[in-house]
């Protein structure tokens, strides 16, 4: 089988009504030979935030060239930015509003381009309030059947990142917050595995908390404690995570995103 | 690469049980080199108006040939009658209940059968509830590898159409009312862009209101007023909408399907 | 085109966070010419039973040979054991907690085995959160690219099997009990049709009851009774179901899970 050209979706369109339809319909027009994997429709509307964790938790699992296109969007129409990037040798296609933050924290940047060249992106298309399917889809076949970025446009001077909450360090304790609440109402803190490791030698020494509660030492996963118990572990994205074993933290303990989340020693 | 078949798929199942995958599997096991694309399955149980709008603003985006099969049919196991029809180069197969009204209104029709030949529609399918899967599928199949669809049965009488409101116009103004709240909660009403550019030369002078109240003049896109803000524009669909930048006009406005949205002079 | 290798996935991730998307991610990455379908992302959390019944009325409608990947996993990173094994012709990589539990009572077991063999599961994946990610995608590749099963490990002991009510029958009826509430807010009980016809040769002379209400006779499908009227029909799973024509019986009867039904005769 010829090797089929793989492109990655990520938007806050939801699935109810026509918009992730219409924009692979487009996609389906410009090129049979292509693969489309759905990474998620989603995202709570509008926020670039959660966007930008779940594509930086999703593309690197990808093979070497896939291109994800990234409609979550809520400036479109205005003279924001559309831009190219391959960070670590994904590729990436996304409105210029902090979404690659996490990528581009995470993974080498290769290149960048503004894409304006009027031969691919058209300066008036049909919609002005969805370019997912009248802009990204066109230029994302484009890409896929082997059009140089380069020629998309000039290299922007800068682009666009988050502010974003960094945990912080004193005498007694490891200071983040949680930065998302997962499907299963798990909360991810901003606390990455490594700051754990790099000041308690042994991990099982160190006591989490969160909103103030104890919740105990580091556990290896969610089935350590009782149904209904609250733990702390390393999860899956590298990341400090308060959960309760088949249970909703974030409900069971009324927090969410930017609720404390504290490691100190025993 | 060989050319894929396509179809899609548009459904009331939801994505939480057994219906959609089942009707999956008797599509691939009748035929492996079938490429299916979900449009939607969350769409409002039985809502035969809201697939029908979707099923039209999706369908004309997909390249021409592809077999749409709609399965939002609250009279199964009843006589309503099952269709196959071709509009505009694309294939549709469907409950006669009314779900083809809008794309009937937009693109001309080429074809159309009663689905009744019982070499092809089984007379006593497995189930009397679930033709999705027992009649629909293994039909979508039998289209695809070729069958004629001349052979299905007779060109019926009449299709069902749904009486849905159309704008009126007076002296002042065009009348129209909300069909159709999207994911966003933007308010989609039944007025088209051109009853608009025909009657103002300039549409920048034609002012909108929705439930009374006064939204403003149209604009380019959301991102044309402040977050929060309420407007007017033109939206994907060629429709009037009124949403409000970056929040939810449905909630914010308590207005949904049927309420009043009015165009006037300045 | 070559045939394609075809694999189901069945989880509890949900679609709005990074975990679908990782493992599918890993799962291309490990072979190109891959078929992935989805199931279901949206059983209820931890819901081992929900999920086992919707593996067992979707699996048998995909081809021979589909690996199905069922990542419902409640006590991932405990002892739990990994298993795969072949029922009626499908394969099945699941965790050892019961959600076999309906596929392993409709479809002979043909193989079974302990998935621990070192070469294919990673003894210390790289998370112990996340086995969907790191254990399951991979040793799925490698199942599909042709791995003899029988090398994964030995045959087991036994396997878990959920413990679920079972229908009774006395002098004047069967008795059972909802064990499902689908998309649409039907019951779902646990009596066979065969439970049924076994009893009366006549099965319109049977007579159903839900939650001590009179629904009536065994009707053919929903549009048979008025809009807003209850109903009890044989349903697409072969099960006795109740439910009220285009509403939703579960809120209309306030009845879900556990609720009673009877059949009795007239």
């Amino acid at each position: 089988m010829a090797k089929q050209k793989l492109l990655t979706l990520l938007t806050d369109f939801g699935r109810e009504g026509p918009y992730v339809a219409a924009m692979k319909g487009v996609l389906l027009s410009g090129s049979r030979d292509l693969r489309i994997v759905d990474i998620s429709h989603d995202i709570p509307a509008h926020d670039v935030l959660a966007a930008g964790l779940v594509l930086a938790h999703t593309a690197p699992w990808f093979p070497p060239g896939t291109l994800n296109v990234v409609v979550v969007d809520p400036t479109v129409g205005t003279d924001r930015q559309l831009l190219y990037a391959r960070f670590g040798g994904r590729q990436f296609l996304f409105p210029d509003n902090g979404v690659i933050t996490f990528v581009a924290r995470s993974a080498p940047l290769e290149l960048i381009r503004l894409c304006r060249n009027a031969d691919y992106v058209p300066s008036a298309p049909p919609s002005s309030t969805f370019h997912g399917r009248d802009v990204f889809a066109p230029l994302a076949v484009r890409l896929l059947e082997g059009l140089d970025p380069r020629r998309l446009g000039p290299t922007p001077q800068t682009y666009k990142m988050l502010q974003t909450p960094e945990p912080s360090e004193d005498v007694d304790a490891i200071i983040g917050q949680v930065i998302y609440v997962d499907h299963f109402g798990n909360l991810v803190s901003n606390i990455p595995a490594d700051a754990i490791s790099r000041r308690w030698q042994d991990p099982a020494r160190a006591v989490v908390w969160c909103a103030r509660t104890r919740i105990g030492p580091l556990r290896i996963s969610y089935g350590h404690v009782e149904p209904g118990e609250p733990l702390a572990l390393i999860n899956s994205m590298g990341l400090l995570e308060v959960a309760i074993n088949q249970d909703r933290a974030s409900y069971a303990m009324s927090a969410g995103v930017g609720a404390e989340v504290r490691v100190t020693g025993e």
